[in-house]
């Protein structure tokens, strides 16, 4: 974004984003009402918005691309498409066909070579049904929601925000619209992301604004759930939830895991599987669905203890990113190896810098073009109800910047939840520089007399009694230092007064080795399908001269099958080397498709070249002759060289594994002319 | 089973098992009322059951296994346990720890190179949400249900099967139990799995039979489907199932699947995916889940051509059969070449047979013992609805005989029920020996008529008349012939009458090169905890003279790590050989566990072996001394090698893909037997 003509036609436009984002500072520093900071904060974004376009416009050579194209090949090739079809289908949900399922597992596959076994992370596989109580826990059951409306005949429902931006959008471009008018929708659809649920009904209300398809009236907002509900168990009691997020597997397992590591911390915790979220009316493709595979890693680390030993070994990683300063200057984004941003303090701490370090290493290696990876930090406002810090690594597509892996500091949120609700202490233990004698109290129960009050309820109260905290034993010392008694609350409701007849506290020193404490989260949260989606897109191209020959430039790491088999005809003489070079390739676990249809060569090469097979080896009349011999060819270049039939197969292998470029294939063996011609 | 005293003992539960299974064939034979067939099953299958039990109790080296001190050792290393403990946990879900994690992946990894690499199968991943339709269609909203009744004031949920059952043999052993009391109780019980609703609720009612927990009334036996509800999208008016199994969603991506395999029949398909079943009580750890991981192969083939091109590889592989006749005439299982099973049609055909065998290698290579496994054959009426031919490979546990793999030939049953349901003709075809000429029988709308009397409906009347099949335009002629209307039924239900002026038959021959059929399946199924369970059982030992030392013998192809690496002491200078260690095994892509804790180098190895890792490495004070060196332990055997630093890793890797054996490696290195006495 260096070339100075486009610098010239942003520089309004910067200007208008830095301007908005010093009034959100001021704001904010005066401490001005809430409402008010939320409104200047999505102007801001909106501004930001509307420079990021006008970006995206001056820079055609990234985003000039046929999507149309690229998905009929996709449907017509099955990588992917609509599931359920032959019964309508239903939006949201895709089925991976042979292709898209292939180039999906060796993500996957590489994804736990990269990060599992290179960390010696522990890997877990959750359940995905997850009881009420859990989400109630981390906050989705309250919070993770949208508002919707519905038509009062049909029940179609809209997404409350989408519907109105669609209808003001309507009412501004009417012929009859006054220039006020024109003015005032602007300014709702800027402020759109800020307003609350009554404002927006009040909007709603105020022009009168129908069901698009219908013309009926419509609900008044509500509030609609992601998850997606069910019931366990027969009795119709037990409510739950698909998960919406793997992670909070994770956190329910944290002391079987921590003890698994020995007790030690740090360590980091991967899991992979899917998780649902009910979207009200999903689009773009692979980008929103209702079912998705997800790759999460939660490190545990000491909060006091966020550096990584292994964090010199990436420091010199250069990435792109997108500060929230920087968001809030109109400034572009900006160049620099994590090292110095870890040590500026513009990415928090080594830990969360390592893991940025690695998921741009990691996507590079599965093909995302490194000109169209940014990290965005999120801005105050945006930041998800449990994150301390968080930077999404972005990837360019037709769509615009796409959030793709999540990587944020969860602090101790989800722990500290989890605890709350079940009072089950989920905290590790670090040993102190020196031991510490602490004053502890202790409520001693007079177990007799308990037992002769309260009968069957004593156990209870007992129980209850171990578990208050030196806050709650301090009340109950200065309760019963007035002579009252001190009422205790038991977890099913039921409250019982306790006089010092039957309690009183004790106190006492211990000298302690330890210290609890709970640890923090750093959460990279890959999401695989839009990864793979956004890989897709930046693999796909059209041959010079021919644009109806398009093909997948995926790297022989992450492509679905590494080789192609074809016979120069349906001669019977080929049969045995197509048969002895399929055993082979087996035998090297290299997944390949033998082609012997009828096709000319160069349309079956057209045909692999669609599912985006890196190799194709040639069986022709020379590999008759002694010395046998076939052509091996490469799909990006269509170069290819004549090579013998007993190496082939090892030349495959180390292309395939990156041992070996086809550079250095180029220059060990000779080339070969003649086939493709014959299309 | 061959040891003369035992069978001495069985012969007359052999004979009792052949008495009842030859009244079922006379039954059968003589067309006698269902019920009646179905009470002589169910006593077949108790009769059955008794001489299993006796078998098994006789045959005490397989059974002779501790289950508490193994699940013991499962849950304390995290093998795997209940999902959501912290929270109360929930029966029937399981959450998968590192060290399960990783066998399961192993598995899954091995199973993919053994079936879909080897086989070029397409695989696929399909949408576990699936909406109604697709299951009303499969059988599975219908039919996918067990019967419970419930406590009228409590709510507690009973299957109802294991409630009668229960209930009688707690009332025959009551102290004042008459003789003939006893015997009527027995005789339901036996005959429970053949009773029916209504029959199940006379007994409920005849007993008096009340809840075992509270002694409360139980309400009217109730269907429960197994199956998880829930609704896709915001409106509540699409309902959806979580999948019950995943060969659904192959089934219907049949006409994708066969467009990518250029028309060609036979392929298979593949899928690993999670199902889900709302068991009422699970039970029996990991045999009965909610929530499970299947691997399942759709094997699409002409119904007229089941032999499979790569038979003749595995046809001298001995399996165990169980077949239906065997199991009637009370015999036991036999041994038999699958190509011996097949020739004289024991078997249905290669293609049954060749999974069958198949089957039995991956289990084999994975570790289940040999000796148990068999594969039984469904008797006829335990047939599931779809089937034509099952043999399941159950494996001995302590929990009996286990169905971990299902192999069935389906037939033509799902896509059948497919094409019905959506209209979408799921067929394939194949070109004739020779053209035919057919009679072609039309309609021909009179368009122009039907506009002017049906106006708007006059599209769908025209598109409802092109779907009308030959027996179909057969009545509309007959029917104009008699000059009165032929009346046609809308797919809404509207019925309009069309008369000659509207619409006629017109009669012609074609010419036809191809033929369209439905193909036949054959479906291997996989349920992967199942095997994972078993594979445990089967590799759970203790070292002799010390019972408290318990290990999993898993062969290292499978086990969750592939080795340790352990400094004999915390001493600093064996640092940088353990990290040097560690980063060779990274490279060679070998899962490891650094153990650098304080224990005794003898009880980090017993930590090591409770994990499974089948080779550890040892660095020692000769390790710091040229020529640099380490130990090299083997897990089942505790024997140890003295070996090159330089050569360890290749060495582990060679072990860890079976290119290697340990016996071998005793000869090539000089033993060592130090350390582990320092325990």
């Amino acid at each position: 974004m260096s070339n100075p003509e486009i610098e010239a036609q942003l520089a309004p436009l910067r200007e208008r984003v830095q301007e908005q984002g010093n009034l959100v500072r001021e704001l904010k520093a005066k401490g001005a009402p809430e409402l008010d900071v939320k409104k200047a904060v999505a102007e801001l974004k909106v501004r930001k918005k509307v420079l990021e376009e006008k970006e995206l416009a001056l820079t055609p050579s990234i985003v000039s691309f046929d999507r149309a194209k690229m998905e009929d090949l996709l449907k017509r090739r099955f990588f992917y498409d609509q599931s359920f079809a032959i019964y309508g289908g239903i939006t949201g949900q895709y089925d991976f066909g042979p292709m898209g399922c292939a180039l999906k597992s060796n993500i996957l596959a590489l994804w736990r070579q990269f990060f599992s076994l290179e960390e010696q992370m522990l890997e877990v596989d959750c359940s995905m049904l997850t009881p009420e109580p859990v989400l109630k826990a981390s906050g989705h059951v309250e919070r993770f929601a949208d508002l919707m409306v519905k038509d009062v005949k049909t029940g179609e429902c809209f997404r409350l925000d989408h519907l109105i931006k669609q209808a003001l959008e309507k009412l501004s471009k009417a012929k009859d619209a006054t220039a006020s008018l024109q003015a005032e929708c602007e300014d709702i659809i800027i402020k759109l992301d800020g307003l609350n649920k009554q404002e927006l009904a009040d909007v709603l209300a105020k022009y009168d604004i129908k069901s698009p398809l219908t013309g009926n009236d419509l609900t008044e907002p509500i509030e609609f759930n992601l998850m997606f509900a069910t019931q366990i168990g027969p009795t119709g009691l037990v409510k739950g939830f698909l998960r919406p997020e793997t992670a909070q597997g994770i956190f329910v397992n944290f002391k079987r895991l921590l003890e698994f590591n020995q007790g030690k911390l740090p360590f980091a915790v991967a899991q992979i599987g899917n998780s649902f979220r009910n979207e009200i009316s999903p689009r773009s493709g692979l980008i929103r669905v209702r079912e998705f595979t997800m790759a999460e890693i939660e490190h545990f680390c000491d909060p006091s203890l966020k550096d990584h030993p292994k964090f010199a070994k990436v420091a010199g990683e250069k990435l792109t990113l997108y500060s929230a300063c920087n968001q809030m200057d109109g400034k572009s984004s900006q160049q620099s190896t994590i090292g110095e941003a870890v040590a500026s303090q513009l990415v928090a701490n080594e830990t969360l810098g390592y893991y940025m370090a690695r998921i741009q290493q990691f996507l590079h290696a599965i093909g995302i073009k490194p000109e169209c990876l940014r990290f965005r930090q999120h801005m105050g406002n945006e930041m998800a109800h449990y994150a301390c810090d968080c930077w999404d690594a972005e990837i360019l597509t037709s769509y615009g910047w796409v959030e793709c892996v999540g990587c944020a500091d969860r602090s101790a949120y989800d722990l500290s939840q989890h605890t709350a609700a079940t009072g089950v202490r989920l905290v590790a233990e670090k040993r102190l520089p020196a031991p510490k004698t602490v004053e502890v109290s202790e409520i001693v129960p007079n177990k007799q007399a308990l037992g002769k009050t309260f009968k069957k309820e004593a156990k209870a109260i007992t129980d209850a009694l171990a578990k208050l905290s030196l806050d709650d034993i301090k009340q109950v010392e200065a309760q019963l230092a007035t002579g009252g008694p001190y009422k205790l609350t038991l977890p099913d409701g039921a409250t019982h007064e306790l006089g010092a007849e039957t309690i009183g506290v004790k106190h006492a020193t211990k000298t302690v080795h330890v210290e609890e404490f709970i640890p923090s989260v750093v959460e990279p949260s890959f999401g695989i399908g839009r990864i793979m989606y956004a890989l897709l897109e930046h693999s796909f191209q059209c041959r010079d001269g021919d644009e109806q020959r398009c093909y997948f430039t995926l790297p022989p790491l992450v492509a679905p099958l590494k080789c192609s088999i074809l016979p120069l005809s349906n001669n019977a003489e080929f049969q045995p080397y197509t048969q002895q070079l399929s055993a082979a390739l087996t035998k090297a676990e290299l997944s390949h498709k033998v082609d012997d249809s009828s096709g000319s060569i160069g349309r079956r090469y057209a045909r692999t070249d669609e599912i985006a097979i890196p190799y194709g080896i040639t069986v022709d009349f020379d590999t008759l002759k002694e010395p046998h011999t076939v052509t091996l060819r490469d799909r990006n270049t269509m170069k290819q060289v004549r090579i013998g039939l007993d190496v082939v197969v090892g030349v495959v292998k180390d292309l395939a594994t990156t041992r070996l470029t086809w550079a250095q294939v180029l220059e060990q063996y000779p080339a070969f002319e003649q086939q493709e011609a014959t299309k």
